[in-house]
């Protein structure tokens, strides 16, 4: 029966690697569409945000039904219920993928603003995020986890550095305003990919120390090392 | 032993309304400060996103020392669970209260774009489907909670309109990019929140009856009245 259980969750962390993967790509693609302006790459991008729905679904009631059948306790409970809140982020982060898609399709039938420098780089360090944040937690590395927390002054510095360029040439030209809105609008939805990486990675930390970290709760929860009761 | 849990349970729902409660009032006050410009509304803004943060905090541990102890089957399972995902959205709806603060500070202290008209009434429509769907998980109001999920039109509705004005806007000025540019993050934030509260509604449709109704997963995954086995 024990080792039944431990291969079940072996599924499940199985599935969340493949389900991480799949997320990743699709914001590597959505930027690629952007990049290369070819629109024939987006025609992946709707089934792929299907399966990654699907994923969220199948891996969902896999921890549902594992909760409900064993009562695990401790580190098994705390992966399960953070494994439910990390499929959630994921599935979000498909979402902005589609969004980057969206306005990458309006974009690419229109002249360029300018050359695309800090946008794909904000994309491979969004994107890398999501990838540390979800290593850190399969591996339970929670030094990964916490360097995943401190990169999001890189985040905001790339959020900020590309909003005054494209007003530098709004103001210059109001012919490129439509199109340097929706770049900013792009970079707000690479923010918010690195923003549910950030949880991703506090999960992580919450799931080997027993320690919420979010808020910094667990500054003045716990001396470090000490663990919740659960 | 069993009534002393169906307390407990209550104690995690009476705090999660006012967690939602609060959540609440921090979009009107954020909406509040960018109509009024008055600066002075915003310091209660900080400290109530503080006590959001808290709540989740300590409803999520409230969660899973029940899940722990209690090791509930079925409904209680899917309250508690549910639970868990619905402060991390009233949390989130706090963060975007913060974010339209902190926008409607930059834009107060300059001259106003234009009367603001749309800006208020998709924030009232935005928190009216906050209160619903919260509503509709602690009163098991599966009605409530599906005319929530309607209003997605509405929203995305006030979303385009808005864009498209303040485009007019900028295109015939280019003195009010920035303001306008921070008017439309400000619907964005709006449209997150909604966003939220749809996730919300969902996780009441999840709780009453065992169906996961994201990704229309309900509609091929079980005909209607039939529940999950947990």
């Amino acid at each position: 029966m024990e080792r039944h259980f431990d291969e079940e969750l072996e599924v499940i962390r199985r599935k969340l690697v493949e389900m991480g993967g799949l997320a990743e790509q699709l914001i590597g693609r959505s930027i690629q569409i952007l990049v290369s302006r070819d629109n024939t790459l987006s025609e992946e991008v709707w089934p792929a945000e299907q399966i990654v729905n699907q994923k969220q679904i199948e891996i969902d009631e896999g921890c549902l039904e594992l909760l409900a059948r064993h009562q695990p306790m401790a580190t098994d409970l705390r992966f399960l219920v953070s494994t439910l809140r990390i499929t959630g982020e994921l599935e979000r982060i498909a979402d902005q993928a589609v969004n980057i898609t969206e306005a990458a399709l309006v974009l690419i039938v229109r002249p360029e603003v300018k050359p695309l420098i800090d946008i794909p780089r904000m994309a491979t360090l969004a994107s890398g995020m999501v990838k540390d944040s979800l290593d850190a937690f399969v591996r339970k590395d929670t030094r990964l986890a916490r360097a995943v927390l401190t990169r999001d002054d890189q985040v905001d510095g790339y959020k900020n550095q590309i909003f005054r360029e494209l007003l530098t040439y709004m103001l210059s030209d109001p012919k490129t305003i439509e199109r340097a809105i929706e770049l900013i609008l792009i970079s707000r939805h690479l923010e918010r990919i690195a923003d549910h990486a950030t949880n991703v990675a506090e999960d992580a930390i919450y799931y080997v120390e027993g320690r919420d970290v979010r808020h910094h709760a667990g500054e003045a929860a716990a001396p470090s090392g000490e663990s919740r009761p659960f």
